[in-house]
């Protein structure tokens, strides 16, 4: 999905701000940049913001007019503040995504994005089908332009990647070690518990809730084999010292 | 929700990412933030960044160490790329946002952002409960500083608006106390560590990954108040026995 989707930036004021467009763009696995009559273009200032997202800079298509960009797109979302005279089918970044997520894979989908201190001209917003607007707090509402592109482009990485949700490992890399069965994890509370006696800070006359909160804390942590190994591993040790003591 | 939440940023090398960083903040309705040995700072560059939101840059505490930024915080998430050495709890911003928004309004949670270059160190990330990453592409997953808080603060706010934070509080009530704060564990840490010196279980040329797999174990089950007294109980036993043997 995010192959058929194409940023375009409307007469950009400032080149590093390009730059940080098609950083957040190709973290997010977006490549297809369009600049609508983009000022001092091409920049080095451009290029230094890019950090490595210099083929997206050098494969951008510049163009004279809006209509130029959008012309072979299907669906043309305007990023916009709140707000505008005539009401306009107004979505958030989210609903946005899903929206786009629905095209179908031969079309071709547009996101536009207008100048640093007006945006887009109520002309061009009326090009689009639908405008989204991030939800900013009012009265501080106006992001940086590579900022709202990061924002979308992640909405759609986001929406692209839940096609593939079962992929995803739970703990970033997969876990490494083998969760403790019930029986490891029981000889280890015995083994604490033993242990606790041996140094006088469980009194078996009168425990208390002392094991119960033991256990609450650990189960809730759900131990591995080798975090159950080395905590029986600690309680050997004390073992040792208080025996030899 | 949005009061409660600290921006934490260690070692910036650029003042400019600062200002970026101030402006997503308020453009998201976000105000504290602090700065951990940041590299010239105040800056000029800063203030062109941030676009307005100069009242975050001057209310910024800095202080040294990153102990020192999240010590009255109750849940400290890093941000992380994938693939740390040992695997830690790791979840994507919305999963972020929603664990958030279960935390009670009178504990304090801190999102912690690590170097522009490096990110955070092993070290820093093994003070955190969570790791959140960012879903960026593999080969250039590197956000700028900037745009990553950009995309944490709008899922922040997202999930503000959505209003879904007030039913199941799953931290603190109906627990039964307080969650202890950052400083509160790292005390708990720094005393398991002497102790495990102590006993001889834990040797200070050689400690390879003993401290890691203990924080990643016990930080998973976000102790409470008393749980942590427990712990430490435990402890000076352990030290009365050892000191007397």
């Amino acid at each position: 999905m995010l192959e058929n989707i194409r940023i375009v930036l409307v007469n950009t004021s400032h080149p590093g701000n390009v730059g940080g467009v098609a950083r957040a763009m190709k973290n997010m696995g977006l490549s297809d940049l369009c600049l609508v009559a983009p000022n001092d273009f091409p920049s080095e200032a451009a290029v230094v913001r890019a950090s490595g997202a210099t083929d997206l800079l050098d494969n951008a298509r510049i163009v004279p007019e809006l209509t130029d960009a959008v012309a072979d797109c299907h669906l043309v979302i305007g990023a916009s503040a709140r707000g505008r005279h005539i009401p306009w089918p107004v979505i958030d970044p989210r609903e946005m995504a899903a929206i786009v997520s629905e095209v179908q894979p031969q079309l071709r989908v547009a996101i536009v994005f207008g100048r640093e201190d007006r945006g887009l001209t109520n002309e061009e917003l009326h090009c689009c089908h639908q405008h989204v607007h991030i939800p900013s707090v009012e009265g501080f509402s106006s992001l940086n332009l590579a900022a709202a592109v990061q924002v979308i482009a992640y909405e759609l990485r986001m929406m692209a990647l839940s096609g593939a949700a079962v992929e995803k490992p739970r703990w970033g890399t997969p876990w490494d070690i083998d969760l403790a069965d019930s029986g490891e994890i029981e000889r280890m509370f015995q083994h604490l518990e033993s242990t606790l006696v041996d140094i006088e800070f469980l009194n078996p006359d009168n425990p208390r809730q002392l094991m119960p909160r033991l256990r609450r804390l650990l189960l809730r942590a759900v131990p591995d084999k080798v975090e159950v190994n080395v905590l029986r591993g600690i309680l050997t040790a004390v073992n040792k010292k208080v025996g030899g003591g």
